[in-house]
């Protein structure tokens, strides 16, 4: 007996927050973010999953306004405080990035949210992680992983802004599964017992 | 005038499926995953951000049976390709690891489709990188970044395995928000303009 305590409508709900969610760089418009919107999305990071259970004692959410450099109302810097749970976390003795693996997650929880929320969020990766702790005062052994501007837009783009500009294409997807060994194609169906 | 095409309704089974995510090592059962249940949960994970985008090029799925070692039906390998794409990847040339971040966002997708599909899933950071290359044919330079166990349940855990097990408490939310500067409290509100 399958056990499924979604709804085909709940699903589906899921998937059309995937395949919509944008990296918004634009389209912001001036009103503020709500509050209460602002803490349910932060909320969402903080339930995103988290090697030894660590990642809400590891990160950090900062967030302060960044006038006249981008036009998102607030900005966000989720970092990574490797010092917070002692010395030993489960699953981190032996792959010690995985830190960092739970805070990404925590971005993409927040940025479905809000998405959902009708918040557009982009993550901006071009900027100094040396000008980010000296503006935030963030402390030598914390991590900045991710800086995100968040806003209500005018728009989402329905597709990724490098796809539409010819970038690049997005592959088949197909063309990027594995069966059994590397390179392996689907012959082998590991579904069928 | 807010821009927001998700209903109420929506927006809930977003957050359902984030509340409900769970780590799950245990409780599942042996019938097999459907293929286009599979299929839908890797699409979600090619729809996640990525830096550049550069994600779909670069990370691989790869799946195989680990019989009598997990007992779960699908076993994914989710890797990260750093020679895909070339040498220049808008984003990444601030910041080497944000090709691995985008893998970890799709990983979350995954998560959260899979929850929605009533399929459990574990990520397994307990394992011996050197292992998975050998036993699963991954070249030198493609780095394995997830290692998920997946498979229908027959229940899914309230609450992370590790809190039950009093291993650690969850941080109240705004004990680990500052704003505006590193340690400094919410009287500084950065949503009123």
């Amino acid at each position: 007996m399958q056990m499924n305590d979604f709804s085909e409508e709940e699903r589906e709900s899921l998937y059309k927050a995937i395949y919509s969610r944008r990296d918004v760089r634009s389209n912001f418009t001036s009103e503020p973010i709500d509050e209460q919107v602002l803490m349910r999305i932060l909320k969402a990071g903080h339930h995103a999953p988290s090697v030894g259970f660590s990642q809400p004692r590891r990160s950090k959410y900062l967030s302060y306004k960044l006038e006249g450099i981008l036009e998102s109302p607030i900005n966000l810097c989720v970092t990574y405080d490797p010092t917070k749970t002692g010395s030993f976390v489960i699953g981190r003795s032996s792959i010690p990035a995985t830190g960092v693996f739970s805070v990404c997650c925590a971005v993409q929880n927040m940025w479905l949210a809000a998405r959902t929320e009708g918040i557009g969020v982009g993550w901006v990766s071009i900027l100094s992680n040396e000008t980010l702790r000296e503006t935030l005062h963030i402390p030598d052994h914390v991590v900045p992983v991710a800086y995100l501007c968040l806003g209500h837009v005018s728009k989402f783009e329905t597709k990724p802004d490098l796809e539409t500009s010819g970038w690049l294409p997005r592959l088949k997807l197909d063309e990027i599964i594995y069966h059994e060994k590397w390179l392996q194609g689907k012959e082998l169906k590991p579904t069928v017992q």
